[in-house]
């Protein structure tokens, strides 16, 4: 039996929690230094330094703009997706309640900043419909369409899914939307720079973001607005962003997440062929794990994520001596560590309370090696192995008091 | 006559804006690029690196607190003053509604944070009062007091105004408040690392700050809510900041902002010092300026802030002259700058619209030397003198076709 001493030290640990932050880049930090020694002026002062930085801000906006197919001023910088998300679907809410379309179209395992703004919604009267997204972790598109009503004001629906990474087919989603004349957001927290996103092609109205999910800074984020939709404020003051977000805009961080969007996007394709051998090479070792089970579709999967249910075992032991062992990973969302409860993702896609209480998820970065793969899958084996042999559930599977279910 | 040439290279500006945002203190960005660096995991994570950000953060809390006489568990940080300014009018809005008290005193001088969102209440059905704050800048707490209703549920006042920097006489207002058993808060943007604060000899329920105006990095500040008063969100989503405030914590941006404003409150007695001693000197210059005024009380006022109105110039013509200059000023807030409108600010200290649009804010900072404190008293004589040569409203005053006012 392996001994759970700690194998490695601090700077060494294979960080395998990409979805929950992820390192800066050296560009973005280098550029957040170089903007807060020289370019830190107000970005609304009239003089050279403000408008220096006015400059960096608005370079930063048509570079962000630019990797997503928008415009310019279709992009507003937040602090991050959460409050790009409570925005959008705010906005959109306001704009169908003037016009008497008070119903709303959703996904039962999206992020928390959509489902909390929702629920806050349906408090105020809204009706809100929440698709199923079946076994596979996948939206269907003709499911979205039928549940499409005359007061449908608008359709939130993520682009890949935080927990168990599956990719949804935003496109013809979009295009149904479109059809109908029903405003379309997605929270893309997960996919902008790591899978290519697209605000024309994907027939996207509204797309949320957030920077320290693509080696960017924590505490920036982005919306895009399609031209001509008007945005409500959550943040009512001064006139930034064309009064739609008050408050001195966070130039050095705004520019430095324009930096790592770039990088990320450039990068994209050498990075997702890497990481979905290294992926689909987790997932093959670690479903040799008896009574284990892949979360989502295979394929339609962000190529970083990795997600699994053990069964007989407590996702929190599992992280705790991952840990021991070097390896930082999550059972799901970092938003609902501090929850006692299964992870509201899994059990939309069916799994039960006690299966999905024994989940992993591994959300892998791009420069990790082959022996890291191979390490991962030994220390997974190990631990699961290990955590059984002191599970009365699993004695209780066992001895054919209980019945397996995966 | 002098010659606008740039007398100064970009670095060698006189930066005379420090109420619009100030430069980050070297120790301030050493923290951040430290945690960039290394804590960049995810608080919310339960493995160690998650863990160790999380420290990190709630350090910075019990600094933070501890600055301000207020205990960890009452601060919660927001990405800046202007998201705590709506979130804490926004909370005393929904306590009041729900005991039917809809009432809200405020001030006409108060920063658009607080106006807008005030505005919005109204529409809302909240009834709103501004306090007069008289030709010296000053609310009088007896007024106050007069003004509370038996609906009142918030007074909301500032600390110091961001214009004509005058401090109010907070203590007296909050006892007030206290004794009447009204919510009392104070926007204390600019006070915050530059006066002494302290929530419980000053009564305050509720304050809100930012990190950028103490050397601290822009994207980040805080509000105080007095231990049990329930907040309401503006931003839904995860259980971060006690379920307050959702989105991955800005931890770098946060501990760099502990740090600034630490440092700040510690040289504050120091630096107060300096900048009377420097601030009155400008005065005193300016004063020499014929039909020119300082705008606000004379003494209780903040260390940094100097404010004159000088009749017969356009205030955007003295800045672009003075930043040609080297010197980097502003006509007022920086929120605004992008409106034609004349201060709110001025115009609720009794100027009228042609001498509040000559106005001029200097906010120096805590290094100026006394050689440059005589370089922008010439350098404002000089723009003064040079652009009333060419303005007909200067010409029709001294032809005696318009009264002087100052």
């Amino acid at each position: 039996m392996c001994s759970y001493n700690k194998g490695r030290g601090h700077i060494d640990m294979i960080y395998a929690d990409n979805a929950a932050t992820t390192k800066m880049s050296k560009t973005a930090i280098d550029t957040m230094v170089a903007l807060m020694n020289e370019e830190w002026g107000n970005p609304s002062s009239l003089y050279s330094r403000g408008q220096k930085a006015k400059e960096a801000l608005e370079t930063a906006r048509e570079t962000v703009a630019g990797l997503i197919g928008a415009q310019p001023n279709e992009i507003l910088f937040t602090s991050g997706g959460s409050e790009a998300d409570n925005q959008v679907i705010r906005s959109a809410a306001e704009l169908g309640k003037k016009k008497g379309k008070m119903h709303i179209i959703s996904t039962a395992f999206e992020h928390h900043a959509v489902l909390h703004t929702l629920a806050k919604l349906e408090k105020e009267g809204f009706d809100v419909t929440l698709l199923d997204v079946h076994e596979d972790g996948l939206v269907v598109p003709s499911e979205v369409e039928d549940a499409i009503r005359d007061d449908t004001c608008l359709v939130t629906i993520m682009f890949a899914n935080n927990e168990i990474g599956t990719i949804q087919p935003i496109r013809e989603i979009g295009a149904i939307c479109r059809e109908k004349g029903v405003l379309f957001h997605t929270d893309a927290v997960q996919a902008i720079g790591h899978v290519p996103v697209n605000v024309v092609d994907d027939n996207i109205d509204f797309l949320s973001a957030s920077a320290h999910k693509f080696h960017g800074p924590k505490g920036v984020g982005f919306l895009y607005a399609k031209k001509g939709i008007r945005l409500t404020n959550l943040i009512e003051g001064g006139a930034q962003e064309r009064g739609k977000r008050a408050g001195t805009e966070n130039v050095p961080g705004i520019v430095a997440a324009a930096a790592a969007m770039k990088e990320a996007c450039e990068s994209m394709d050498e990075h997702a062929k890497h990481l979905v051998a290294a992926r689909d090479k987790i997932i093959a070792g670690l479903e040799e794990i008896p009574h284990s089970a892949l979360n989502g579709d295979p394929i339609r999967r962000l190529p970083s994520n990795v997600n699994f249910c053990f069964e007989g075992i407590e996702g929190e032991s599992l992280l705790l001596l991952l840990d021991q062992k070097g390896i930082q990973a999550s059972s799901g969302s970092a938003c609902t560590s501090g929850s006692l409860d299964p992870s509201h993702v899994l059990l939309a896609i069916g799994r039960i309370h006690d299966v999905a209480h024994g989940s992993l998820r591994l959300s892998i970065g791009e420069d990790i090696t082959d022996a890291e793969v191979d390490e991962i899958i030994e220390a997974v084996k190990d631990v699961v192995a290990y955590l059984r042999g002191f599970s009365p559930i699993w004695r209780d599977l066992m001895a054919g008091k209980k019945e397996f279910i995966l």
